[in-house]
């Protein structure tokens, strides 16, 4: 076999057989296939995208290239979730929390932020004490014993798509949907859950900007889970907004605790209400109505919460923060930005307010910043709210006064503020599963 | 300027300026853009193709590379010609001399053949003494006195398209026509003559399998040759079945000598008495029709035999294996290949006719195998011809015994005994210039 032959097989449209993905795939995690011919691959890709057939063997050949986790030693069912990524995403810490109290299992391996959006590991390491690094006898025995667990990606988990993304990254062939929903849903396979919940955000301050794109990836997605044997739903959520008021690490997860104890913003509650309930359907608790009604039921009886608490305290954290989110530390300096004219805010752009927050300190530019956990914004006035001059549209936190200026000036590029009447866009676009799609 | 944002846009096909393929093309060749990055604009290029503009620039960019020869030491107007290569193609050995005779210069570097192609700086090389690396001054002086010289490619030549074409050939995007036209017209206008005449060889035995790819080509290097200021001319010619009936360095030299006296096969004469005054005609000699008198009188008359011999001494050859072809070293062994049944040759495969002559040790299967200037095949029949089994199809040289039994092999495999009456392609196909496409 040739590599060669590979690259001008793609290139002619053809079908990749799954030996020939399986010596591409190999070859290059040993090196033993160089950059500039997997580059041109990808190239190819990019122009003639890839067939269902050729997006299982290549996933499942990414999957393999590195451990597979066995979560076998947790009892019952055990469902991910997957985001592709927003502003203001704190779903995970209500989510995970809520379909633990009912029952399913959630083991999750979660990344850090880089560039606009953040990352649940960084959330969770606001809380004081908090271990975001387990053995696996201790991941297992927090699962096991509350639920739940949340900890951060380690091991030799897809080294393959490691490779590949870093070079997808300097050669313009990060937006093809197949090699986004290969990388996506390698990392999903070997992270070991029975089931996956994807959510794929859309809009501006979304990776796929456009509702169709959205839509074909996932169903790429579901796909390619089903054909591994994993159950999957996809969920098309809005990120044109930011989701909820807080932007920032332990401002996101003061405003998971709210939503928990009943009090979050209505966008979020609904968003997690979903994909909560989704979750349970992959689990097999029953219905989507009944899953709904369920997950509703854990919000109101505190069932939820406490299973936050228990996790946080299994992992080392101090749940005082959970009990009191005004034990968090406060940020150095607060500072209000004003409406500068008077009207409707008719959009917002999401991207925009990441990049605002990680200005103050929240985000990281490069892998190796710091974060800043009480850096953030808290959002006053979203899109189609009325405001007039000198409303406070939101207040940004940060341990510098100087950092304000750069962030305002990116927060108000961000908000357009026009006349017209501006409905704000639908949460739930579509769900899509074995099924098909089916649009809300 | 980011090399990532130049990929991006040739792959989503805007038309990049002359500073994008400047600054490409200069990171290259310096090592600043690395090999990965290429890969993927190769490939990006080979699905989008390029506009007229970016062919010139990219050549302009890529000619400049490394030397550009200053023809100026010769008097009167340079002529050059190219081939795209073929089997048999001895063309430059008769097709200068008669330019040359009719007072117009030709001042040419040719290259080395590899693989089923032969070069013609080793047919020259197969006249004893002659030698094809000569000083600056030297080539001047022989192409001053004698009208003509060829010698072998010099000096740091379009460095840029030496390093693409290595990566193209690894990474599937040597098919590429705009890339093709690219590598070929920059080498032109680093050789420095005034005006360019191409024969692009289509058919079995040529890079170009299909004639609507042949005129495309040809007419992509027409535009940039005339973009750049150079007059050009293209003409189609077959490479369906080889040219003449001799493959193999002394045999085509005597063959080239043969029909410079005006007893050539009927075919090569032809291709060369249109190549010659296409020649002429950039030369700004007269019309075609006048030119290709012109031509014709030259082989009668002897003078472009002449020429050749004055080249030859000029280069130290011993012009007596000109004068006397039968001179020539002949090969230890030779072998007879039989027609096995009776019938019409309907096809002739030039290229495994070129393996053949490879594998009898006229050719290069890598570039540092030695060449044997004796070996080679004297074809007895050709596509058209009714065979009788037993027949003599075509004489073999080589200097081992052994050596037949995979030559002859080859030689079956390119050659199909039918029962339809065959005629024979059509030699020339089109002319293309400035002016369009003429079809014949």
């Amino acid at each position: 076999m040739r590599v060669y032959d590979i690259i001008a097989k793609k290139r002619d449209g053809y079908e990749l057989s799954e030996e020939e993905i399986s010596y591409l795939i190999r070859g290059y995690v040993k090196n033993e296939i160089p950059d500039y011919q997997m580059a041109a691959f990808l190239m190819a890709v990019y122009f003639q995208g890839m067939t269902e057939k050729e997006t299982l063997f290549m996933t499942n050949e990414v999957a393999h290239s590195g451990d597979m986790a066995d979560l076998s030693p947790i009892e019952g069912i055990k469902v991910d979730k997957h985001s592709t990524g927003g502003v203001g995403d704190k779903t995970t810490l209500i989510v995970a929390p809520i379909v633990a109290s009912c029952g399913v299992k959630v083991a999750k391996m979660s990344g850090r932020g880089l560039g606009h959006t953040g990352g649940t590991v960084d959330k969770l390491e606001s809380i004081p004490g908090y271990k975001t690094s387990l053995s696996r006898e201790e991941f297992f025995k927090v699962v096991n014993e509350t639920g739940l667990s949340v900890i951060g990606q380690s091991g030799n988990l897809t080294p393959a798509d490691k490779k590949m993304y870093a070079l997808r990254d300097v050669t313009a062939t990060v937006d093809s949907i197949p090699l986004i929903a290969v990388s996506i849903m390698s990392k999903k396979l070997a992270a070991g859950s029975d089931c996956i919940l994807l959510d794929v955000k859309t809009g501006s301050g979304a990776f796929m900007k456009s509702l169709e794109d959205s839509i074909a990836l996932a169903e790429e997605m579901v796909k390619i889970g089903e054909n591994a044997g994993r159950k999957t739903i996809a969920l098309i959520t809005d990120m044109d907004t930011p989701l909820g008021e807080a932007i920032g690490n332990s401002l996101e997860v003061k405003e998971a605790v709210d939503t928990l104890r009943g009090n979050g913003p209505k966008d979020l509650t609904t968003v997690c209400l979903h994909l909560a309930a989704n979750m349970l359907v992959l689990g097999g608790v029953g219905s989507l109505e009944e899953c709904l009604q369920k997950a509703e039921t854990s919000l109101k009886d505190g069932s939820a919460l406490e299973r936050l608490i228990a996790m946080v305290e299994a992992q080392g954290g101090d749940s005082r923060v959970i009990r009191d989110t005004d034990c968090f530390e406060k940020a150095a300096y607060s500072h209000e930005v004003l409406a500068r004219k008077d009207g409707i805010i008719t959009s917002m752009d999401a991207q925009k307010c990441g990049i605002a927050s990680v200005l103050l300190g929240a985000g990281r530019e490069t892998k190796d910043s710091e974060v800043d956990f009480s850096a953030g914004i808290i959002l006053h006035k979203k899109t189609g709210d009325f405001v007039c001059k000198g409303d406070v549209l939101a207040t940004m936190y940060a341990s510098k006064q100087e950092m304000f200026d750069a962030a305002e000036e990116e927060y108000y590029g961000a908000i357009t503020i026009g006349n017209e009447k501006t409905e704000r866009k639908p949460l739930l676009y579509a769900r899509v599963s074995k099924e098909g799609v089916k649009r809300y």
